[in-house]
Protein backbone atom coordinates (compact mmCIF):
# COMPACT_ATOMS: atom_id res chain seq x y z
CA UNK A 1 0.00 0.00 0.00
CA UNK A 2 1.37 3.69 -1.02
CA UNK A 3 1.55 5.15 2.57
CA UNK A 4 1.01 9.23 2.61
CA UNK A 5 4.81 9.17 3.69
CA UNK A 6 6.07 7.03 0.44
CA UNK A 7 4.32 9.35 -1.78
CA UNK A 8 6.03 12.67 0.44
CA UNK A 9 9.73 10.83 -0.49
CA UNK A 10 9.06 10.24 -3.79
CA UNK A 11 7.53 13.83 -4.06
CA UNK A 12 10.89 15.13 -2.36
CA UNK A 13 12.82 13.67 -5.12
CA UNK A 14 12.36 16.68 -7.62
CA UNK A 15 14.92 18.36 -4.98
CA UNK A 16 18.74 17.51 -5.54
CA UNK A 17 18.97 17.80 -1.96
CA UNK A 18 16.93 14.62 -1.09
CA UNK A 19 18.24 12.62 -4.20
CA UNK A 20 21.39 13.26 -2.58
CA UNK A 21 20.02 12.51 1.00
CA UNK A 22 18.31 9.39 0.17
CA UNK A 23 20.18 7.87 -2.92
CA UNK A 24 17.36 7.55 -5.12
CA UNK A 25 16.02 8.92 -8.20
CA UNK A 26 12.81 8.95 -10.84
CA UNK A 27 12.61 7.34 -13.59
CA UNK A 28 9.05 8.27 -15.66
CA UNK A 29 7.40 6.96 -19.38
CA UNK A 30 6.47 3.49 -20.73
CA UNK A 31 9.86 3.48 -22.55
CA UNK A 32 12.02 5.03 -20.12
CA UNK A 33 11.37 2.52 -17.40
CA UNK A 34 11.20 -0.37 -19.95
CA UNK A 35 14.99 0.16 -20.33
CA UNK A 36 15.53 0.67 -16.56
CA UNK A 37 14.03 -2.78 -15.99
CA UNK A 38 16.80 -4.28 -18.49
CA UNK A 39 19.42 -2.01 -17.53
CA UNK A 40 21.72 -3.15 -14.26
CA UNK A 41 20.32 -0.11 -12.03
CA UNK A 42 18.29 -1.17 -8.88
CA UNK A 43 14.76 -0.65 -9.05
CA UNK A 44 13.22 -0.31 -6.02
CA UNK A 45 10.14 0.93 -6.25
CA UNK A 46 7.49 0.82 -9.12
CA UNK A 47 3.82 2.74 -9.00
CA UNK A 48 1.68 2.75 -12.35
CA UNK A 49 -2.01 3.72 -12.15
CA UNK A 50 -4.85 1.47 -13.14
CA UNK A 51 -5.25 3.19 -16.26
CA UNK A 52 -2.31 2.57 -17.22
CA UNK A 53 -1.69 -1.11 -16.41
CA UNK A 54 -5.41 -1.55 -18.94
CA UNK A 55 -3.03 0.06 -21.40
CA UNK A 56 0.33 -1.94 -20.81
CA UNK A 57 -0.83 -5.51 -18.80
CA UNK A 58 2.67 -6.14 -19.07
CA UNK A 59 4.04 -4.26 -16.24
CA UNK A 60 1.43 -5.45 -13.47
CA UNK A 61 4.15 -6.37 -11.17
CA UNK A 62 3.66 -2.25 -10.56
CA UNK A 63 2.19 -1.11 -7.56
CA UNK A 64 -1.05 0.45 -8.05
CA UNK A 65 -1.33 4.39 -7.53
CA UNK A 66 -4.54 6.07 -7.69
CA UNK A 67 -4.60 8.97 -10.29
CA UNK A 68 -4.14 11.31 -7.58
CA UNK A 69 -1.12 9.88 -5.92
CA UNK A 70 0.63 9.72 -9.31
CA UNK A 71 0.03 13.64 -9.86
CA UNK A 72 1.40 14.13 -6.33
CA UNK A 73 4.32 11.61 -7.07
CA UNK A 74 5.02 12.95 -10.70
CA UNK A 75 7.21 15.32 -11.74
CA UNK A 76 5.75 16.34 -14.87
CA UNK A 77 2.11 18.15 -15.45
CA UNK A 78 0.83 15.06 -17.37
CA UNK A 79 2.16 11.97 -15.84
CA UNK A 80 2.70 9.67 -17.95
CA UNK A 81 1.35 6.88 -15.29
CA UNK A 82 3.94 4.93 -14.86
CA UNK A 83 7.15 5.83 -12.58
CA UNK A 84 9.82 4.15 -10.62
CA UNK A 85 12.12 4.85 -7.88
CA UNK A 86 16.01 4.06 -8.54
CA UNK A 87 19.30 3.88 -6.42
CA UNK A 88 21.78 6.10 -7.92
CA UNK A 89 24.77 3.90 -8.55
CA UNK A 90 27.77 4.10 -7.00
CA UNK A 91 30.93 5.64 -9.12
CA UNK A 92 33.49 3.29 -10.02
CA UNK A 93 36.62 4.26 -10.49
CA UNK A 94 36.83 6.05 -14.20
CA UNK A 95 37.92 3.00 -16.84
CA UNK A 96 36.97 3.96 -20.15
CA UNK A 97 36.90 1.42 -22.99
CA UNK A 98 35.78 3.10 -26.47
CA UNK A 99 37.98 4.44 -29.16
CA UNK A 100 36.75 7.77 -27.86
CA UNK A 101 35.58 9.49 -24.57
CA UNK A 102 32.99 12.28 -24.57
CA UNK A 103 33.94 14.49 -22.08
CA UNK A 104 32.12 17.81 -20.85
CA UNK A 105 33.25 20.58 -19.21
CA UNK A 106 30.50 22.63 -17.05
CA UNK A 107 27.11 21.55 -18.90
CA UNK A 108 24.81 23.64 -17.19
CA UNK A 109 21.39 22.86 -19.00
CA UNK A 110 20.08 19.60 -18.13
CA UNK A 111 18.25 19.18 -21.83
CA UNK A 112 21.68 19.62 -22.89
CA UNK A 113 23.85 17.14 -21.10
CA UNK A 114 21.26 14.64 -21.43
CA UNK A 115 20.81 15.00 -25.35
CA UNK A 116 24.97 15.10 -25.25
CA UNK A 117 24.76 11.37 -23.21
CA UNK A 118 22.21 9.89 -26.03
CA UNK A 119 23.80 11.22 -28.79
CA UNK A 120 27.53 9.70 -27.35
CA UNK A 121 25.63 5.91 -27.38
CA UNK A 122 23.80 6.73 -30.71
CA UNK A 123 27.58 6.64 -32.28
CA UNK A 124 29.37 4.17 -29.90
CA UNK A 125 30.77 6.24 -27.13
CA UNK A 126 29.90 4.22 -23.85
CA UNK A 127 32.05 6.24 -21.53
CA UNK A 128 31.12 9.87 -20.97
CA UNK A 129 33.64 11.85 -18.11
CA UNK A 130 31.76 15.11 -16.85
CA UNK A 131 33.29 17.89 -14.37
CA UNK A 132 31.90 18.25 -11.06
CA UNK A 133 30.66 21.49 -11.92
CA UNK A 134 28.07 20.10 -14.43
CA UNK A 135 24.48 19.51 -14.34
CA UNK A 136 23.68 16.96 -11.77
CA UNK A 137 22.54 13.18 -13.88
CA UNK A 138 19.75 12.31 -11.84
CA UNK A 139 18.00 15.67 -12.53
CA UNK A 140 14.56 14.32 -14.04
CA UNK A 141 15.00 17.14 -17.10
CA UNK A 142 18.29 15.35 -17.38
CA UNK A 143 17.34 11.61 -17.09
CA UNK A 144 14.40 12.13 -19.58
CA UNK A 145 16.52 13.72 -22.39
CA UNK A 146 19.00 10.78 -22.46
CA UNK A 147 15.65 8.83 -23.30
CA UNK A 148 17.05 5.84 -21.97
CA UNK A 149 21.11 6.31 -22.84
CA UNK A 150 21.84 6.74 -18.96
CA UNK A 151 20.91 3.30 -18.04
CA UNK A 152 23.79 1.43 -20.71
CA UNK A 153 26.91 4.91 -21.14
CA UNK A 154 29.12 4.69 -18.38
CA UNK A 155 29.45 8.53 -16.42
CA UNK A 156 31.71 9.44 -14.18
CA UNK A 157 31.87 13.10 -12.30
CA UNK A 158 35.27 14.22 -11.69
CA UNK A 159 38.07 16.65 -11.17
CA UNK A 160 38.00 17.53 -15.38
CA UNK A 161 41.72 18.97 -15.51
CA UNK A 162 43.11 16.14 -14.29
CA UNK A 163 41.58 13.38 -16.25
CA UNK A 164 42.86 15.02 -19.42
CA UNK A 165 45.85 15.95 -18.18
CA UNK A 166 46.34 12.34 -17.27
CA UNK A 167 45.00 11.28 -21.32
CA UNK A 168 47.33 13.37 -22.46
CA UNK A 169 50.18 12.56 -20.60
CA UNK A 170 49.44 8.81 -21.89
CA UNK A 171 49.88 10.34 -25.51
CA UNK A 172 46.09 10.24 -26.35
CA UNK A 173 44.40 13.06 -28.10
CA UNK A 174 42.45 15.54 -26.33
CA UNK A 175 39.92 17.53 -28.90
CA UNK A 176 38.29 20.82 -27.68
CA UNK A 177 35.53 22.33 -29.56
CA UNK A 178 36.79 26.00 -29.81
CA UNK A 179 35.97 29.01 -31.92
CA UNK A 180 39.75 28.89 -33.01
CA UNK A 181 40.78 26.04 -33.86
CA UNK A 182 41.35 23.78 -36.90
CA UNK A 183 38.45 23.03 -39.70
CA UNK A 184 36.92 19.96 -38.16
CA UNK A 185 35.94 19.08 -41.55
CA UNK A 186 39.34 19.40 -42.79
CA UNK A 187 40.89 17.53 -39.56
CA UNK A 188 43.88 14.80 -42.23
CA UNK A 189 43.47 11.95 -39.25
CA UNK A 190 41.77 11.52 -35.80
CA UNK A 191 43.50 9.36 -33.45
CA UNK A 192 41.15 8.01 -30.67
CA UNK A 193 41.52 9.92 -27.43
CA UNK A 194 38.94 12.10 -25.82
CA UNK A 195 36.46 15.01 -27.15
CA UNK A 196 35.79 17.75 -24.71
CA UNK A 197 32.65 20.01 -25.13
CA UNK A 198 32.78 23.01 -23.01
CA UNK A 199 29.64 25.12 -21.59
CA UNK A 200 26.88 26.78 -22.83
CA UNK A 201 27.65 30.70 -21.54
CA UNK A 202 31.47 30.04 -20.98
CA UNK A 203 33.04 27.30 -23.30
CA UNK A 204 35.84 25.24 -21.79
CA UNK A 205 37.36 26.26 -18.38
CA UNK A 206 41.17 27.79 -18.48
CA UNK A 207 41.66 25.35 -16.03
CA UNK A 208 40.93 22.78 -19.32
CA UNK A 209 42.65 24.48 -22.10
CA UNK A 210 46.20 23.78 -21.50
CA UNK A 211 45.37 19.70 -21.86
CA UNK A 212 43.43 20.21 -25.37
CA UNK A 213 46.20 18.83 -28.22
CA UNK A 214 43.38 19.28 -30.89
CA UNK A 215 41.56 22.62 -31.21
CA UNK A 216 38.60 21.94 -33.28
CA UNK A 217 35.94 24.25 -34.68
CA UNK A 218 32.82 23.62 -36.76
CA UNK A 219 33.33 25.80 -39.63
CA UNK A 220 30.33 28.90 -39.94
CA UNK A 221 29.08 29.61 -43.10
CA UNK A 222 30.43 33.32 -44.29
CA UNK A 223 28.36 35.99 -43.07
CA UNK A 224 26.48 34.61 -40.93
CA UNK A 225 25.90 36.64 -37.84
CA UNK A 226 25.30 33.79 -35.36
CA UNK A 227 27.89 33.48 -32.58
CA UNK A 228 27.77 29.93 -31.50
CA UNK A 229 26.21 26.39 -31.92
CA UNK A 230 23.81 25.39 -29.65
CA UNK A 231 26.28 23.05 -26.85
CA UNK A 232 24.46 19.85 -28.07
CA UNK A 233 24.27 20.78 -31.51
CA UNK A 234 27.73 21.52 -31.80
CA UNK A 235 28.79 17.82 -29.73
CA UNK A 236 26.89 16.02 -31.80
CA UNK A 237 28.11 17.36 -34.93
CA UNK A 238 31.71 17.31 -33.47
CA UNK A 239 31.02 13.20 -32.55
CA UNK A 240 29.21 12.48 -35.79
CA UNK A 241 32.43 13.30 -37.74
CA UNK A 242 35.05 11.88 -35.57
CA UNK A 243 33.68 8.42 -35.23
CA UNK A 244 31.98 8.32 -38.93
CA UNK B 1 5.73 56.01 -17.00
CA UNK B 2 4.87 52.00 -16.65
CA UNK B 3 1.65 51.83 -15.75
CA UNK B 4 -0.43 48.59 -13.99
CA UNK B 5 -1.64 48.04 -17.27
CA UNK B 6 1.08 48.24 -19.45
CA UNK B 7 2.73 45.58 -16.89
CA UNK B 8 -0.06 43.59 -16.93
CA UNK B 9 -0.49 43.79 -20.70
CA UNK B 10 3.87 42.49 -21.17
CA UNK B 11 3.14 39.51 -18.27
CA UNK B 12 -0.08 38.69 -20.49
CA UNK B 13 2.36 37.70 -23.45
CA UNK B 14 3.76 34.82 -21.75
CA UNK B 15 0.51 33.07 -22.93
CA UNK B 16 -0.09 32.55 -26.63
CA UNK B 17 -3.14 33.64 -26.78
CA UNK B 18 -2.49 37.22 -25.57
CA UNK B 19 0.55 37.40 -28.22
CA UNK B 20 -1.42 36.22 -31.05
CA UNK B 21 -4.41 38.93 -29.94
CA UNK B 22 -1.88 42.13 -29.12
CA UNK B 23 0.39 40.81 -32.41
CA UNK B 24 3.11 41.09 -29.83
CA UNK B 25 6.27 39.09 -28.20
CA UNK B 26 8.79 39.68 -25.68
CA UNK B 27 12.59 39.46 -25.94
CA UNK B 28 14.70 39.47 -22.91
CA UNK B 29 18.45 39.76 -22.61
CA UNK B 30 21.04 41.95 -23.35
CA UNK B 31 22.56 40.30 -26.14
CA UNK B 32 19.00 39.43 -27.43
CA UNK B 33 18.10 42.55 -27.77
CA UNK B 34 20.75 44.19 -28.81
CA UNK B 35 20.60 41.70 -31.83
CA UNK B 36 16.75 43.18 -31.73
CA UNK B 37 17.97 46.61 -32.19
CA UNK B 38 19.66 45.92 -35.02
CA UNK B 39 17.54 43.90 -36.91
CA UNK B 40 13.74 44.86 -39.10
CA UNK B 41 12.02 44.39 -36.22
CA UNK B 42 9.78 46.93 -34.69
CA UNK B 43 10.43 47.21 -30.92
CA UNK B 44 7.17 48.87 -29.44
CA UNK B 45 8.07 49.28 -25.95
CA UNK B 46 12.05 48.57 -23.96
CA UNK B 47 12.68 48.27 -20.18
CA UNK B 48 15.22 48.19 -18.00
CA UNK B 49 16.16 48.03 -14.24
CA UNK B 50 18.56 50.78 -13.39
CA UNK B 51 20.99 48.57 -12.16
CA UNK B 52 20.80 47.34 -15.67
CA UNK B 53 21.87 50.44 -17.16
CA UNK B 54 24.19 51.49 -14.33
CA UNK B 55 26.24 48.16 -16.36
CA UNK B 56 24.96 48.66 -19.67
CA UNK B 57 24.19 52.32 -20.04
CA UNK B 58 23.93 51.87 -24.19
CA UNK B 59 20.82 51.29 -23.46
CA UNK B 60 19.78 54.52 -21.67
CA UNK B 61 16.65 54.90 -23.89
CA UNK B 62 14.85 52.11 -22.30
CA UNK B 63 11.92 53.33 -19.77
CA UNK B 64 13.25 52.61 -16.21
CA UNK B 65 11.19 49.80 -14.29
CA UNK B 66 11.92 48.88 -10.84
CA UNK B 67 12.89 45.49 -9.93
CA UNK B 68 9.51 44.49 -8.80
CA UNK B 69 7.98 45.90 -12.12
CA UNK B 70 10.56 43.92 -13.82
CA UNK B 71 9.56 40.73 -12.26
CA UNK B 72 6.34 40.99 -13.20
CA UNK B 73 6.89 41.88 -16.49
CA UNK B 74 9.48 39.13 -17.39
CA UNK B 75 8.71 35.32 -18.09
CA UNK B 76 11.91 34.24 -16.99
CA UNK B 77 12.92 33.39 -12.91
CA UNK B 78 16.30 35.64 -12.48
CA UNK B 79 14.78 38.92 -15.08
CA UNK B 80 17.90 39.79 -16.69
CA UNK B 81 17.09 43.57 -16.33
CA UNK B 82 16.22 44.43 -19.98
CA UNK B 83 12.86 43.47 -21.62
CA UNK B 84 11.47 44.38 -25.18
CA UNK B 85 7.96 44.22 -26.87
CA UNK B 86 8.22 43.50 -30.22
CA UNK B 87 5.48 43.98 -33.42
CA UNK B 88 4.97 40.12 -34.53
CA UNK B 89 6.18 41.04 -37.99
CA UNK B 90 3.77 40.00 -40.76
CA UNK B 91 4.31 36.79 -42.70
CA UNK B 92 4.88 37.53 -46.57
CA UNK B 93 4.67 35.16 -49.42
CA UNK B 94 7.17 32.32 -48.97
CA UNK B 95 10.82 33.39 -50.90
CA UNK B 96 13.44 30.75 -49.93
CA UNK B 97 17.02 31.97 -51.70
CA UNK B 98 19.52 30.37 -49.86
CA UNK B 99 20.94 27.07 -51.72
CA UNK B 100 19.43 24.66 -48.77
CA UNK B 101 15.73 25.70 -47.05
CA UNK B 102 15.20 24.21 -43.64
CA UNK B 103 11.93 22.51 -43.62
CA UNK B 104 10.40 21.48 -39.88
CA UNK B 105 7.28 19.18 -40.19
CA UNK B 106 5.48 18.93 -36.33
CA UNK B 107 8.76 20.41 -34.26
CA UNK B 108 6.64 20.35 -30.63
CA UNK B 109 9.45 21.49 -28.65
CA UNK B 110 10.42 25.09 -28.37
CA UNK B 111 13.83 24.29 -27.71
CA UNK B 112 14.36 22.47 -30.44
CA UNK B 113 12.23 24.67 -32.42
CA UNK B 114 14.75 27.56 -31.36
CA UNK B 115 17.88 25.72 -31.79
CA UNK B 116 17.35 24.34 -35.29
CA UNK B 117 16.76 28.06 -36.68
CA UNK B 118 20.01 29.06 -35.19
CA UNK B 119 21.78 26.12 -36.45
CA UNK B 120 20.41 26.86 -40.31
CA UNK B 121 22.09 30.17 -39.77
CA UNK B 122 25.18 28.97 -38.79
CA UNK B 123 25.21 27.13 -42.13
CA UNK B 124 24.42 29.75 -44.01
CA UNK B 125 20.32 28.46 -44.78
CA UNK B 126 18.73 31.99 -44.36
CA UNK B 127 14.99 30.14 -44.96
CA UNK B 128 12.73 28.66 -42.43
CA UNK B 129 9.64 26.85 -43.90
CA UNK B 130 7.55 25.29 -40.85
CA UNK B 131 4.08 23.06 -41.03
CA UNK B 132 1.14 24.99 -39.22
CA UNK B 133 1.56 22.71 -36.07
CA UNK B 134 5.08 23.40 -35.31
CA UNK B 135 5.49 25.14 -31.63
CA UNK B 136 4.93 29.08 -32.16
CA UNK B 137 8.11 30.70 -33.05
CA UNK B 138 6.93 33.75 -30.53
CA UNK B 139 6.82 31.30 -27.72
CA UNK B 140 9.54 32.69 -24.81
CA UNK B 141 11.22 29.71 -24.93
CA UNK B 142 11.37 29.00 -28.66
CA UNK B 143 12.48 32.70 -29.00
CA UNK B 144 15.32 32.56 -26.66
CA UNK B 145 16.65 29.02 -28.38
CA UNK B 146 17.43 30.99 -31.38
CA UNK B 147 19.76 33.09 -29.52
CA UNK B 148 18.89 36.35 -31.82
CA UNK B 149 18.79 34.14 -35.32
CA UNK B 150 14.84 34.29 -35.73
CA UNK B 151 15.60 38.50 -36.10
CA UNK B 152 17.62 37.17 -39.30
CA UNK B 153 16.36 33.90 -40.62
CA UNK B 154 13.17 34.08 -42.29
CA UNK B 155 10.71 31.93 -41.40
CA UNK B 156 7.29 31.24 -42.70
CA UNK B 157 4.74 28.67 -41.34
CA UNK B 158 2.48 27.09 -44.44
CA UNK B 159 0.75 23.65 -45.56
CA UNK B 160 4.17 21.80 -45.61
CA UNK B 161 2.82 19.11 -48.01
CA UNK B 162 1.59 21.68 -50.55
CA UNK B 163 5.24 23.72 -50.21
CA UNK B 164 7.74 20.47 -50.63
CA UNK B 165 5.06 19.30 -53.40
CA UNK B 166 5.77 22.46 -55.25
CA UNK B 167 9.44 22.22 -54.29
CA UNK B 168 9.65 18.12 -56.04
CA UNK B 169 7.94 19.35 -58.72
CA UNK B 170 10.17 22.53 -59.70
CA UNK B 171 12.93 19.39 -59.85
CA UNK B 172 14.65 20.47 -56.18
CA UNK B 173 15.93 17.67 -54.43
CA UNK B 174 13.33 17.27 -50.93
CA UNK B 175 15.74 15.44 -48.07
CA UNK B 176 14.03 14.00 -45.41
CA UNK B 177 15.68 12.78 -41.67
CA UNK B 178 14.30 9.04 -41.69
CA UNK B 179 15.68 5.92 -40.27
CA UNK B 180 15.85 3.61 -43.09
CA UNK B 181 17.36 6.44 -45.87
CA UNK B 182 20.77 6.56 -47.45
CA UNK B 183 23.92 6.67 -45.63
CA UNK B 184 24.10 10.64 -45.18
CA UNK B 185 27.96 10.18 -45.27
CA UNK B 186 27.88 8.16 -48.10
CA UNK B 187 25.52 10.06 -50.26
CA UNK B 188 27.69 10.69 -53.74
CA UNK B 189 25.96 14.70 -54.34
CA UNK B 190 23.96 16.98 -52.76
CA UNK B 191 21.88 19.08 -55.40
CA UNK B 192 19.98 22.10 -53.61
CA UNK B 193 17.11 22.05 -52.22
CA UNK B 194 14.97 21.25 -48.86
CA UNK B 195 15.77 19.48 -46.02
CA UNK B 196 13.31 17.99 -43.98
CA UNK B 197 13.52 17.37 -40.29
CA UNK B 198 10.28 15.49 -38.19
CA UNK B 199 8.73 16.02 -35.16
CA UNK B 200 10.79 14.61 -31.92
CA UNK B 201 7.93 11.88 -31.51
CA UNK B 202 6.44 10.93 -34.73
CA UNK B 203 8.71 12.08 -37.47
CA UNK B 204 8.21 12.87 -40.75
CA UNK B 205 3.86 12.87 -41.27
CA UNK B 206 2.76 10.53 -43.33
CA UNK B 207 1.06 13.31 -45.81
CA UNK B 208 4.63 14.65 -46.31
CA UNK B 209 6.67 11.18 -47.23
CA UNK B 210 5.72 11.07 -50.42
CA UNK B 211 7.24 14.86 -51.55
CA UNK B 212 10.50 13.28 -50.51
CA UNK B 213 12.63 12.55 -52.87
CA UNK B 214 15.82 11.63 -50.72
CA UNK B 215 15.58 9.61 -47.74
CA UNK B 216 19.10 10.58 -45.57
CA UNK B 217 19.58 8.45 -42.19
CA UNK B 218 22.73 9.19 -40.24
CA UNK B 219 24.26 5.90 -39.31
CA UNK B 220 24.20 4.43 -36.06
CA UNK B 221 26.81 2.52 -34.29
CA UNK B 222 26.60 -0.99 -34.23
CA UNK B 223 25.61 -2.59 -30.88
CA UNK B 224 23.75 1.10 -30.03
CA UNK B 225 20.61 0.30 -28.26
CA UNK B 226 19.41 4.06 -28.62
CA UNK B 227 16.30 4.43 -31.12
CA UNK B 228 16.58 7.99 -32.26
CA UNK B 229 18.94 11.45 -31.98
CA UNK B 230 16.94 14.50 -30.52
CA UNK B 231 15.37 16.18 -33.35
CA UNK B 232 17.97 19.57 -32.88
CA UNK B 233 20.77 17.52 -32.93
CA UNK B 234 20.16 15.39 -35.84
CA UNK B 235 19.26 17.99 -37.99
CA UNK B 236 22.16 19.68 -37.09
CA UNK B 237 24.52 17.15 -38.29
CA UNK B 238 22.21 16.45 -41.72
CA UNK B 239 22.15 20.52 -42.47
CA UNK B 240 26.39 20.55 -40.98
CA UNK B 241 26.86 18.01 -44.17
CA UNK B 242 24.65 18.77 -46.60
CA UNK B 243 25.88 22.10 -46.74
CA UNK B 244 30.11 21.58 -45.64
Amino acid sequence: MLTKNTIKQIASLRQQKFRKELGLFVVEGRKMVEELLHSQFETVGLYATEAFLADYPSFANAEIASEVQMQQMSGQDTPPGILAVVRIPEQGDIKTSSRFVLALDGIANPGNMGTLIRTAEWFGISDVVCSNDCVELWNPKTVQATMGSLFRVKVWKTDLSVFLQKAKDEGKAVYGALLNGEDLFQMPSKPKGVIVIGSESHGIHPEVMPCITHPVTIPRVGGSATESLNAAVAGGIIIAEMTR
